[in-house]
């Protein structure tokens, strides 16, 4: 890397931050049918910060759902070309009364920038935008040919992406695929993920009765939805943490010794991670550590529930009907679509007799597994070391990144996963956040990257 | 009765049913703090009336709670004084989007009047006022000495009345006090009613962590609110539908022979209010007849549950929090008070290691129960036989007017419940409804109860 591209990353530094803030003030919640024109806002945005940090295309595509942003620039022939993966919208910011500063009203605190956004995965985004914008001032060119898929609907499962990288499977060929959406280990820690989980997510609808029933009048002589659900959550657990759910570990892999070694051996304080969250003791499924529980084994959470009466005061009423947002998260080799039909069936036996459920897949992804052998790792592995000075640690990691399954399949793309969140980010949570180190490191790695790139792949 | 008060009954029942209708325009809900201004003005509205048809005092009575609409006329010396007690607040309209048609805007329907409160107890209120009216308008004067108190708290526990009261006691002194907020057995079968089941209402707060967790990068090393409140709330109940509170049930009276031989002779059809209510099959704790459930036994339900993400759409959270508003139907000796602690010491064993719970006592009330051989009871069944062509029935119910208890043992009143719900009312559901058979059976019924109780009591 040339000193006067290290000076203008240097130089520039505060203004990266101003045009990341930008779109962070844009409050692009995919999940929300009112936001849809925000979405859409943020998509032109980010489409125009390509076009004017130098990107010869910078498309808005729209698609059934939200649209996604496609831009390239190829002008080195002969060398490889990266795909970069990122997404533009954001998880809600409720509950509101819990932020310390508007969630779409980008705060500088303590080395911080706080907004939903900041760190999942606007903030991201935008350390390739500014290492694209560093090498393109600076050297005229990129040290590779780049594409660029920045989609507007992550948080809602990816619905349209799979179709679009079918229809412009031409346009989108790639020699790598980098993406940027996952978590260091711990602060000025670089680290390479080379797995991630899948989930797969439900809404259960319980109805007990016709109507909801005045418990004076009712009460003791007929069924309650809202205790009927509540039982039937319970039924999904053990007493040790283990899924009920038959046949839900079938095709979980399990951990080899080898790899039970190398996660032991990382420099993760699993006391401190989870006091940080509040958690004291030890929680889980029995028979695990804290990071095999994270990264290799699947789970079941309630994400939300709600039924009856639940406005200030009290009303003596038995709900006809409750619900609940279930997910699970799952390791290799799980299927979500496999699994779904068994949920259902389970949860439907579940419930008291006459009841009637419905569950509802709401999207559902593989879980993802790469090879920490790749060239195009060990291509990240140097671009790391250099902008860190020390070296990156192979991880995996808990959540999913609901597209890797699809890139992988439909393209037959290597994948780079260097991402630079830390663990107190409150990603999907009030206050989130994206330290400046992370930013300024993680567009340095960035621009390292695409050099080590054009060195190692193609 | 006179032929002329028989006459004026008959061609006033549309103006009747026209006055009712401005009362239950009012939105009065007690449990919404933003409906205090419209509370205050049901309270005015419902003075003025009293005063309209003329009750010779009618006073709105400020407590540190909504007020206490207040009225008599004395001008029957040498009569018993009969002591009237009714509510002019309702409960909260929700869920609205199941109203065929605005709550507040009283409807016409299958000869009923669906409206919040119709029969819940402003229809109930009105029959008296009428009851009143008409003998005041033919007579120049009623039966007995009459003593209003309509408060403006039943559904949120009638907190300001116990204070009222014992203030007021030699202004409310009476011979016997009337209640019309119950119901009758079946569409043109009066009933009366001797026993009433108490209630405890909670409110349990769960907090598992100490902030909402992203599902990927915590899940399956941390506690989930709303998972640890399902189980808690299924543990409260076990297989044959026993609550599971240590020493729940230590004060429960059980069930005499001769009682349950009246309860079994009873013309109740089980099976039709169980499927009118959309229930299949026999529902409830082991070993009791629905009627011995609905009325003998004591219960407990979630009335409402919420945590976590509800919104439209999927949000990957670990819900820090989780609520739910939880109560007990209470039998004869139950007492609230002393259930409290225990219910809210075991809730707490419930909850898993490190969990924060904290339980909130909303409101209770002791069961009631009295003699069906009262001489004021059967001045009730005379008026009763008179009005309908028919014997009542007498009955007990499983709801609770949270004041019976209050009212007997403060003034040490006998009391007679004559009220004329029906089981498909949809009170405190949507489509509340009132038959106008019973509000003009009712407004019969009371004109007639205070000639019988003019005979009866004193």
């Amino acid at each position: 890397m040339s000193d006067a591209l290290q000076r203008y990353l240097d130089d520039n530094r505060d203004r990266f931050v101003d045009d990341l803030k930008q779109a962070l003030r844009i409050p692009s919640i995919s999940a929300k049918p009112e936001h849809k024109g925000d979405v859409e806002r943020c998509a032109r945005h980010v489409a125009d910060e390509l076009r004017r940090v130098g990107m010869t295309v910078a498309e808005v595509i729209p698609t059934d759902g939200h649209p996604i942003v496609y831009a390239e620039w190829l002008g080195a022939p002969g060398k490889p070309t990266v795909l970069l993966y990122g997404h533009y919208d954001v998880q809600p910011p409720e509950p509101l009364e819990l932020w310390k500063s508007p969630p779409f009203e980008p705060t500088m605190a303590d080395g911080t920038i706080r907004a939903r956004g900041a760190c999942d995965d606007k903030g991201q985004v935008y350390m390739h935008i500014k290492a694209v914008e560093s090498h393109l001032r600076v050297n005229g060119k990129l040290p590779v040919n780049l594409k660029m898929v920045i989609e507007g609907e992550e948080e809602v499962g990816s619905v349209s992406l799979e179709a679009f990288l079918r229809k412009n499977a031409d346009r989108v060929r790639a020699d790598v695929l980098v993406v940027s959406d996952t978590s260091m280990l711990d602060p000025g820690q670089p680290a390479l993920c080379y797995g991630l989980r899948g989930i797969l997510y439900t809404e259960v609808m319980l109805r007990a009765t016709r109507r909801d029933l005045h418990s004076g009048e009712f009460g003791g002589s007929v069924p309650n939805a809202a205790n009927a659900l509540a039982a039937l959550i319970a039924a999904l657990k053990d007493g040790d943490g283990r899924i009920t759910i038959p046949g839900f570990y079938d095709r979980v892999r399990s951990l080899e010794p080898k790899e039970r070694e190398h996660l032991r051996a990382l420099p993760f304080d699993a006391k401190a991670f989870l006091s940080e969250a509040g958690v004291v003791g030890d929680v889980g499924e029995k028979g695990y550590t804290t990071l095999e529980r994270l990264w290799t084994r699947p789970t079941l959470d309630v994400n939300g529930i709600w039924g009856g009466y639940t406005a200030a005061g009290s009303k003596t009423v038995i709900p006809a009907v409750a619900q609940a947002k279930i997910s699970m998260r799952l390791v290799p080799d799980q299927d979500p679509e496999e699994l779904f039909p068994r949920f259902e069936a389970y949860v439907k036996k579940l419930a008291p007799p006459g009841a009637e459920v419905t569950v509802k897949d709401m999207h559902g992804c593989k879980p993802f597994l790469v090879s920490p052998e790749h060239p195009s790792i060990k291509a990240a592995q140097r671009a790391l070391q250099r902008a860190w000075g020390k070296p990156a640690v192979l991880i995996r990691e808990g959540g999913s990144v609901p597209v890797m399954h699809t890139f992988s399949e439909i393209l037959g793309l290597p994948c780079v996963l260097m991402g630079f969140g830390l663990h107190d980010d409150q990603v999907h949570a009030p206050n989130e956040k994206f330290s400046l180190s992370s930013f300024h490191g993680g567009t340095r790695s960035a621009a390292y990257l695409y050099e080590e790139l054009a060195v190692s792949t193609g």
